[in-house]
Parts: structure tokens; C-alpha cells; sequence
């Protein structure tokens, strides 16, 4: 008989063992997947900055110009790295973990099966023990209930070797994953902590060798050269059209060069002159026009 | 008069610079600022992980409950690293871009007062036209607008040399901080991958040292444990309670040691036998009770 309830504290064992890993694996692989995707999500952020580092390189002098760009080719290269492990992440950690799953179900269902049998047994020694009482004179009923009992003992003995033999596999296959799992993720950890603080070294450097001088000497030389070449005349030979004056004030974004035409005092109006303009970004707008008595011609660099 | 389109020109270059920096600034600042925040969700979605390894580990055997503590304490370990790269990234690198809004606005303020100053040397540059197509022959007013003229002239060129070393200022600075912002970026994300990869080293140790072996002898030695120390009698000779088999059918959850006790056949129901009842955590539940004929006694290892 205790070889029966000794059975059943053993199946409670192994069900209390699978339901615990059912319940940590369980959290375990939605841990990890959350860890991954969040690992993916500064990955994303990380790539905006990348775009705008260029962005902003292109608008810069060619001296901040390298030095942003190569910084912003390391930083894409620490993503790459980072695209790599979370790729490792779900393949050798999250996945594996996920299927799992399957493995609990089929162990579970080895338990159900011998819990089944294990019943069986129960319900034979009940009829035994009911027999005995009602009629312990009927020796051949008993013995008859004793061989059901004895064949239902051996059923239930024999599936308890299958479900230890079922369980000790499961619980090796358990530890072995487990440290599987865990030392994967170790490894893929490792392996990009490894590459990015290598790219950043190089980075650091990068960013060490920025001559702020020479890039400073650039931008004074490109706001001179904005109004650099012009060649000065006395305030009081000047004569604009108010016209253009007019556009100056309200827009301001004019550089024009002003020649004066003959001048008549009679006929103001007269006047004649060339423009040449460009916007501040260099490119050239070019019209002839002969309102306001101006002839507005191709310009160029004077 | 050209004197007055270039510092227009010149202006707009200015304005552009400090835009440019404005617009990129602004950008660097709210996606540091996220790759900040991402990265603090990674550390609380690991933080989860170590939480939930030590509380599985609390419910494994020794050798496992020892490795899965140690790998813990070393993500946890991972975790200070990226809080404190978290702290470093906020005070090092997004507050001081924060605070570069202000600078920005400073500048463009002393853009606008030149603005103003320009404005007003044009306007007399206007009257002065008027006056020249109007009266030409009015030499006196002519003279006195051309003297307002070279007044407003100095103005604006004194202003112009305020502007000039302002933004030459507010481009070194900005040059000069760009590089220490990234600079401070790339050493905080270098300490904490170099730490990193050196708590990692250790927890791989840790995972490799794990004896998957001698954890599985402590899981049978557990296994049979729950069910070894039972002296097994012919099924013959014993007659449980109906009652209790039907608990055990139904709850599964008792180790029971059964005594026969007097029997006798004439009288059936007037057995007695003892019980000791354990459940699978060991700890005992006691009682006495006369139903059923059987008296249950204080359990104790037999």
C-alpha cells in the first residue's frame, strides 16, 4: 500500500519540478524577448542620430565635416554590431526558449498517463478492501481481487520507471538548456560590448584630432568671403534706386553690385545700372528687366 | 552703398550659422536625450531578469541555486554600469545641450539689434536718394542728409564689429562643445561596455563552472527521497481505509504510513491502525480522530 502513496508523493515531486520550470522559463522568455526588443528599440534611436550627424556634417565646414561624418560611421557601425546581437538574442536565447514550451506539455502528459494507471491500482485495492469486509469468508473473490490488485500494481511500477526514467531525462535537458541559454546570451553580450568599445576607441579618436582652429579659420574666411570683394566707394557717390534699397530692407537677401550708369540729375529715372545676384546659398538668379530703368544681366564673381 | 548689401550678406550668413546650429542642436539634444531614456528600459527590463534568476534559483537545488545566484549578481552588476552610464548620459551630454538654447537666443538677439541699426543707416540712405532726385540743386539739406548718412554708416559698422566677434564667439563655443558633448558620449558608452564585457567574463566563468552532473544526483537523491524510506509489505496483507484512499485519489497529496493493527475478520470495522501523514514539503499535519476506526497519531520518521 505505501508503495501507492509513496508513488503518488513521487509523481507530486516531478509535477511540482516541471511545473516550476513550465513557470520560470516561461518568464524568462518573455524577459528576454522584451530585453531584445528594447535592445532593437536604442538601436533605431541610435540610427536617427547617425542620419542627423551626416545631415548636419554636409552642412558644416570640411574640416567638422570629416571629423562628424567619421563619428557618425562608427556610431552606424556600433548599430550594426548591436543589429547583430539582437539577431543572435532571438535566435539562440528567445527561440530556443519559446519551444520549450512543447517539451513541458509532453512531460506533463507522461505524468497525467501514470497518474491514470497509478487510479487503476487505487480502485482495485478499494474493491479488495471492500470485499474483505463485506465478505472475508469468499477466499476465492479475494484471491481473484488480490491478482487484479497485484496486475494493476505491476502496470503502475512499470510506468513509474518510464515516468522517473521520462523526468530524469527531462530535468538533465532542463539544466543542460539552462545553461545553454544563459551562456549563449553571455556570449552574445560579450561579443558586442567587445566590438563597440573597439569602434569607440577609434571614435574617440576621431574626435580627438578635430582641429577646431583650422575649422574656425574656414568659417571667418567663408563670413569675409560672404562680403569680402567689394570695392568700396564714398557714401556720397552713391545713388541706389530706392527700389532696390526697398527690397534689401524688406527681404535682406540680396548681395548685389551696384555700378553707377551715367548719371543725369534731369532725368533720375535715367539711370542705368547692372545687378548681378546671388542668393547667400551662391546659386544664381538671373533676369533682364528693363522696369525701373535697371538691366538686370547674368552675374559672375567680380 | 555695396559697404551696406555685404553686411546684409554677412548678416544672413550669421543667421544661417546660428540657425543651422539651432535646428541640428535641437536634434542631437531630443535623440540623446531618448537613446538616454531607451537605455534606462533596457537596465529595468534586465533588472526584472536578475529578479526573477534569484527567485528561481531560491526554488533549485544547491549547485544550480549557487550558479544561477552568481550569474544574477553579475547581470544585476551589468545593470549599476548602465544606471550609471543613464546619470553620466543626462549631466554629461543632454542637460548641457539643453541649456545651449538659451546661447542660441542671446545670439540671435544681438543678430537683430545689428538688424535694426542696418535698417536705420538704409532709410537714411533713402532720404538721401529722395533728396538728390527731388532738389539736387539744395546742396545744404543734401549735405546735412549725407552727414546723417555717414552717422548711421559708423553705427552700423561699429555694430557690425560687435556682431562679427559675437559670432566668431558663439562659433568657437559651439565648435568647441560639440566636441566635448560627443567626446563625453563616447567615453561614458566606452566605460560602461568595458565594464560590461568584464562582469560578463566572470559570469561565463560562473556559468561554465555550473556540474549539471552533481545537481542532477541532488534531483534523484531528491526524487527518491520523497519516496525511498518506505519497508514495503505484501499488498495482501494490507487493508487501508477506504477513506484514506479515496483522499489520496482525489488530493494525491499524502505519504502515509500504514500499521495494520488487530484484525478481525468477524468485526471489520473494528481496525485500528495509525497514520503519520506528511505532505511533499515535509511539514507535518497531525490529528485524532476516532471516525472511521482509525486513530491518527504525531508522525515521525520511521
Amino acid at each position: 500500500m505505501n508503495i501507492v502513496f509513496s508513488r503518488d508523493s513521487q509523481v507530486r515531486g516531478m509535477d511540482n519540478t516541471v511545473a516550476n520550470t513550465e513557470k520560470y522559463f516561461g518568464q524568462f522568455c518573455s524577459l528576454l524577448a522584451a530585453y531584445t526588443r528594447k535592445t532593437a528599440r536604442l538601436r533605431n534611436k541610435a540610427d536617427q542620430l547617425v542620419k542627423q550627424l551626416i545631415d548636419f556634417a554636409n552642412s558644416e565646414n570640411p574640416e567638422l565635416r570629416a571629423t562628424m561624418r567619421g563619428f557618425a560611421e562608427d556610431l552606424a557601425k556600433v548599430q550594426d554590431y548591436r543589429q547583430a546581437q539582437v539577431e543572435r538574442l532571438e535566435t539562440k536565447v528567445v527561440n530556443p526558449l519559446k519551444l520549450y514550451g512543447a517539451q513541458i506539455k509532453q512531460t506533463r502528459a507522461e505524468i497525467k498517463k501514470f497518474k491514470r494507471v497509478q487510479n487503476r491500482e487505487i480502485k482495485q485495492l478499494e474493491k479488495l478492501e471492500k470485499l474483505r469486509q463485506k465478505s472475508p469468508w469468499d477466499r476465492q473473490m479475494i484471491s481473484q481481487a488480490e491478482t487484479r490488485v497485484q496486475r494493476a500494481a505491476m502496470d503502475s511500477s512499470r510506468t513509474t520507471l518510464q515516468l522517473e526514467e521520462t523526468v530524469d531525462a527531462f530535468q538533465r535537458q532542463k539544466l543542460k538548456d539552462l545553461q545553454t541559454f544563459f551562456s549563449n546570451f553571455v556570449t552574445i553580450e560579450m561579443v558586442f560590448h567587445a566590438k563597440a568599445l573597439e569602434v569607440y576607441s577609434s571614435a574617440f579618436q576621431t574626435l580627438e584630432k578635430y582641429d577646431l582652429e583650422r575649422d574656425l579659420q574656414d568659417f571667418r574666411a567663408k563670413m569675409q568671403g560672404v562680403y569680402g570683394h567689394y570695392n568700396t566707394q564714398p557714401l556720397a557717390n552713391t545713388n541706389p534706386s530706392p527700389s532696390v534699397l526697398q527690397s534689401l530692407a524688406s527681404q535682406g537677401t540680396l548681395q548685389v553690385q551696384l555700378y553707377r550708369a551715367n548719371e543725369d540729375p534731369e532725368h533720375p529715372h535715367a539711370n542705368h545700372g547692372r545687378f548681378s545676384l546671388h542668393d547667400v546659398e551662391g546659386q544664381s538668379a538671373h533676369c533682364v528687366c528693363g522696369q525701373g530703368g535697371y538691366l538686370m544681366l547674368p552675374g559672375h564673381s567680380l
